[in-house]
């Protein structure tokens, strides 16, 4: 068993980094702050006897050997970004379980044949800099160096220079072909575990995920001459496309999601119609035949209102994942793994994206749920009790351990 | 007849206070631009032998002494503050060709019977401290001074505060009984004039204004875990009341108008759900009872759409103005202007809101209207010809010499 106060100690401890007056964290990716997260996080690694390693686009790996040195590695690990008003737990409950279990292994003096290596990977979150899942998806080649090098954020700063600015550009070399298995704990991040009263959420899998920019172009005038038939008012737009994505959304459930989470109104002032709008589009599912025709849908919507409104736009992809289905033999380690523990649990699909969905393209990968408090998310009051993150970490050590051999 | 070049002249150095690169002005209300506004204004004012009052809300009024020192004035101005993205017109039209007829008057020296006032109203764009015609309204008791300097702006700066920082808080006290007759000639920020060929707008009255600030709260919770049916997104909400408020609009042609002009979401991240949106509403109508109708139609689809999305909200009046129907005496004397000076003319009703529609509640006020290019406004730009505008200062100064006599 893994030591459960050790781990939520850790986990508070980490939240004191970028932690918000309402009890959240804003720990955004590639900040001064998410680079005291990880300091602190290679500090406590190499407490451990770790070794660490740091790729080109600074995912972090921390190592403890196996008996075996040519073993495949098995693997923990999410990430230590958060959203601006953001929880303590999504992603660092990953993270220090997989560390969590590295301390057991270390406080009882166990051998693994495989080696453990723990994983944070860089900019999952996707919020400062789209897409999400970065880190991972350049690691496993989903998404290209380069391109993600350049990605700016809302002030034009790109990703190259973020990463130089707090020094976590690695030139160590890891590769997918490393790995024997990868195991992922997270909090559900939705309401289902709680609502069935079930501790442990064996993932099979995760929704794909379309994310646009949308920028529709009128023309700003006075919102007192201007009369409404000659108008091309950019709000009008960008509300029916809120709403045709909203009702897309909801002609594809129960797996079909569809969200508009920014957007900026030029010039932004009571009495002018509003010229220009930008905002993002976000829609997910779990059939990749359903996600194509949703894509589909808003696209032909845009169309449609624009030139019903005489608006130009711009409509860009800045994400494109297909659903991902996790290997059967993670899977059934993590539901074993539960089972032997005497733990709830059930099969779950993953509404949110997570580096294990990459991950799983490229090496056997699995997660692991525990349930949050009201499903509730992606919002600083995100809650989860000690008893859930601690059986969580269980299930992951057995899991591992099931992977690893001894 | 005044002279076409200098107006032009004085129009086109008081737009370099505050240019944009795309041939705009941003000199927003009580800003330091702002006061350079007004200091040059002083300046050329000082120079046609006027003496100056400044009242408590920073209204500036230039005086031309008359022939009868107990006589009434007979009053011209607008403003100079302008939109964030607003054009050269837009305000100084007003003021500077109420300067040029003081100036027209001194080059032949004409004393007239009753004095000629220029003023220069505060704030009256109101899009950085709503409402708009804030300095008007003042004047004219039509608003409460105290409440209107507590007023504030985006980043929680009052007007008093902001009043004193640029200096313009006067001792002056000017009384609406002085009033003769008030002028304001403006561009029509509208396209009535261009289509119709027409040089002059006799403008007859101007929309009534209801002005709303809408927050909206529900819940901000992740993308993609979170079902559809289990939302409480604040966006939902935001869209449908745009729509509400432009159906509203659509259903009281042809003079009802309904904007959002600015949205803003929290927290604004592309993967999360908004937990609230705070937005403006702007709606107009030139009767009465119109008006009163469309604001609660507009407060009851808030509250429907709240509640069928499970929404809190907050909807607070920011600006409440009557339609304003102007002197017929004052209508007349601009409309036998246009006429002898042979040029064409038709009567019109302002969509925007103007300080003229407050003077006109406590005195005799009309405005002149002139064609702005494709009836822009509100945006840099926004354009007029030196013909229109010479036009439009030439029937001010028929109409004031017909109230002020010689
Ligand atoms: N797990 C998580 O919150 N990931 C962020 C990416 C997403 O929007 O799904
Ligand atoms: N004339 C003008 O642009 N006034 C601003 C106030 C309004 O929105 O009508």
């Amino acid at each position: 068993r893994t030591d459960s106060d050790r781990l939520w100690e850790s986990l508070m401890e980490l939240a004191q980094l970028g932690a918000t007056a309402k009890g959240g964290v804003n720990r955004q990716a590639l900040t001064d702050l998410e680079r005291q997260g990880r300091d602190l996080f290679i500090q406590w690694c190499r407490a451990e006897g770790c070794t660490i390693r740091i790729d080109n686009i600074g995912n972090i790996f921390a190592r403890r050997e196996g008996s075996n040195p040519n073993a495949k590695t098995v693997m923990a690990g999410s990430h230590l970004d958060s959203q601006p008003t953001g929880g303590k737990y999504d992603g660092c409950f990953g993270v220090l379980s997989g560390l969590e279990v590295i301390r057991t292994l270390n406080q009882h003096n166990i051998t693994t044949h495989s080696p453990i290596e723990v994983v944070a990977w860089t900019n999952e979150e996707g919020c400062r800099f789209p897409p999400c899942m970065m880190g991972s998806g350049v690691f496993t080649g989903e998404l290209e160096f380069d391109a993600m090098m350049a990605r700016t954020d809302a002030d034009g700063v790109t990703v190259s220079d973020a990463l130089d600015a707090i020094h976590y550009r690695g030139s160590d070399s890891v590769s997918p072909s490393e790995i024997k298995a990868y195991f992922e704990p997270h909090i559900e991040q939705g309401p289902i575990l709680e609502d069935t009263d079930t501790t442990i959420g064996v993932v099979i899998g995760g929704l794909g995920q379309k994310w646009f920019d949308l920028t529709l172009t009128g023309l700003e005038a006075h919102a007192g001459p201007t009369p409404m038939n000659l108008r091309r008012d950019a709000m009008m737009g960008a509300a029916e496309v809120t709403q045709a994505l909203n009702r897309i959304a909801h002609e594809h459930q129960p797996h079909g999601r569809g969200t508009v989470g920014c957007m900026t109104l030029h010039p932004g002032s009571r009495n002018v119609i509003p010229g220009q709008v930008k905002m993002t589009l976000d829609m997910r599912h779990w059939e990749p035949e359903a996600l194509i025709t949703m894509g589909q849908a808003v696209a032909e919507a845009v169309e449609e209102i624009c030139q019903r409104h005489g608006l130009e736009y711009e409509l860009t992809p800045t994400a494109d994942f297909a659903p991902e289905y996790f290997n059967k033999e993670c899977v059934n380690a993590v539901r074993q793994g539960a089972e032997k523990l005497g733990l709830s649990h059930m099969d779950i699909i993953s509404g949110a994206g997570h580096d294990a969905m990459f991950v799983g393209r490229v090496a056997p990968a699995a997660m692991i749920f525990i349930p949050c408090k009201d499903g509730i998310s992606h919002n600083e009051i995100e809650s989860a009790t000690p008893e859930h993150v601690h059986a969580g970490c269980n299930v992951l050590l057995h899991a591992m351990l099931d992977a690893a051999g001894l």
